[in-house]
């Protein structure tokens, strides 16, 4: 079996697993639940039933995948999986709130179609969600004991999301944000849940904790990793691809590696403060300026070795893990494919 | 000992208890716990240190009091009174941005001094700490499987919190509420949290399942009582006591349970569709034509006995629970002084 095919096993129970959590408690409620799944995928912006390509679910599949490859067994652990993409997703709404981004996945986001209010309250609500699909893995026959470890995995995860996130808004008023502080700021927004994904897949699997160690090492990196393709995504990409415009980072003056990269080179430093600092929303015209300066200091190539150094310390740690697992195999496979992705 | 006896000797715990979550996982991010602590009561405007009077912490000391009524020791489950009240709170910074609420307590809200962005994100953090001081039940001695049955009743309150305030913002935009479902969304928007208050105190007491719903029936219906009692404070309180402007529900339009009575009476409900279908502010002539409307078909009277009756259903579950301890005498005295409160 390929990774792929494992997807193809995994997908639907991870699906429905996330699906049969929208149950309303109170009558009158069913359009709040229906706002979660237009964001799921599952509902379109009439709130109608449908089918839309929402997210990649590569944290699940992530997840799933650890899981065989240390060994356990997935159909035990699926609500573990749909809890991390619920988390995901529930971050999703309210950053787009709070960077007050109209599209996601080639679609108008929550809050831009039924407002800020309903959409701060439908992320509040996918909380919940997150932590019912944990508390059922019991009745598969996970020890409670491990379903709390990783229920504390969960719990650092939200802490180390909201302090990324708050980095990252901290960021736009900043002048100067050194790596060190990009790189805390990406482990707390991006590679945390990675570094969960992993972990609650080999926790729950019944790992030792060398091996959970480096399961969690390889997730983090590999999230790292993640993060700087999608900072190339935000400005070099493909919007037919990504979902969302191109150079959108820089027209909303994203601190992302490149840009930091290159506000850290004296021969373009001055002139993208010139641009940066303005107090008016960046012309086409600046946007090609940017694009210009970046392109003049290599800041796309710098980052692309970044990543990849990133990449090479996840796979380093994934093979501390010795195994001839087939999943293990795929696991190595999957995270081989996800260098150098188009969206 | 008397319940404010008892409150003096818990409220250092619970708020210790709180005040030890917030240690920062990434540097840079003490600003983001400081905006938790503003709201707690622990900074000001400024984010210094401080010490204001920033709730009546009612939940944490409810749980505590049923924790020794139903004879378990207070110490052990401090951590679970600390969770409730953040779950509170946290629900406060965001509805207060749903609501685009200025003042909370007498000072301004999260939103308003450091706008919605961090707000959400604030909130958002909040959720880890709740389940992060559940989750230190298990140190103090709590078993495993009580801990997992709290977390059930957590999840399930911010299922009904979402779920109600979901309703609340329903309502302001449809012409007939009526009482039924003015009860389903004040079940879930207030009801359902101190239905877990008293739950979590029985339940990690070690209560039988017969007396763990009698509590719970008892925090539910004092929470009914308790809404409707604010809902009288919204319109008729005062301003120096309750910390928001006096007839603020009116100028809101909030279809609370005075108004929605007057809506039922013919005699009245036309003038008020009037008033409360214009597009524009409602003007201070206005809100004084509301309130004699209000008080022309005894809108203040009707909410007191409603308020009184599910005051009077909550005292009788609480004498289900026979037993001579002198917290449960406590905790009935309690009770008793929440009705006819004046802020």
């Amino acid at each position: 079996m390929s990774w792929k095919e494992r997807w193809q096993t995994y997908l639907p129970a991870v699906e429905s697993a996330m699906q049969a959590l929208l149950q309303p408690r109170l009558p009158g409620t069913a359009r709040h639940y229906a706002m979660v799944a237009y964001h799921l995928g599952w509902r379109n912006e009439q709130l109608q039933k449908a089918n839309v390509p929402a997210g990649k679910r590569l944290r699940p599949l992530l997840a799933l995948l650890v899981t065989e490859a240390a060994g356990g067994d997935w159909h035990q652990v699926v609500q573990a999986a749909a809890a991390i993409e619920l988390l995901h997703n529930l971050s999703l709404v309210h950053d787009d709130i709070e960077d007050n981004s109209l599209m996601r996945r080639h679609r108008p986001t929550v809050w831009s179609l039924w407002g800020r209010p309903q959409a701060i309250n439908v992320g509040d609500s996918m909380f919940a969600l997150v932590y019912e699909a944990l508390w059922k893995l019991p009745e598969n026959g996970v020890p409670l004991k491990r379903v709390w470890q990783a229920g504390q995995l969960f719990n650092e995860a939200i802490r180390l999301l909201t302090e990324g996130q708050y980095l990252d808004m901290q960021f736009e008023s900043e002048d100067e944000v050194d790596l060190t502080a990009y790189l805390q700021m990406v482990s707390g927004k991006t590679a945390a849940l990675l570094d969960i994904s992993a972990g609650t897949g080999a926790l729950l699997a019944g790992c030792a904790p060398a091996c959970l160690d480096a399961y969690r090492r390889f997730g983090f990196n590999l999230g790292l990793a993640f993060q700087m393709e999608d900072d190339i995504l935000g400005i070099w990409g493909d919007e037919s691809k990504t979902g969302k415009s191109a150079a959108t980072d820089i027209l909303e003056r994203k601190k992302t590696l490149p840009v930091l990269y290159a506000f850290a080179r004296p021969e373009v430093a001055p002139m993208l403060h010139a641009i940066y600092h303005q107090t008016e929303k960046l012309s086409a015209d600046q946007v090609q300026q940017v694009l210009a300066l970046l392109n003049q200091v290599g800041a796309k190539a710098y980052t692309e070795a970044e990543a990849e150094r990133y990449h090479v310390t996840a796979m380093a740690a994934l093979d501390e893990v010795r195994n001839d697992r087939p999943a293990q195999a795929d696991l190595r496979a999957l995270a081989t494919n996800l260098v150098g992705r188009q969206a």
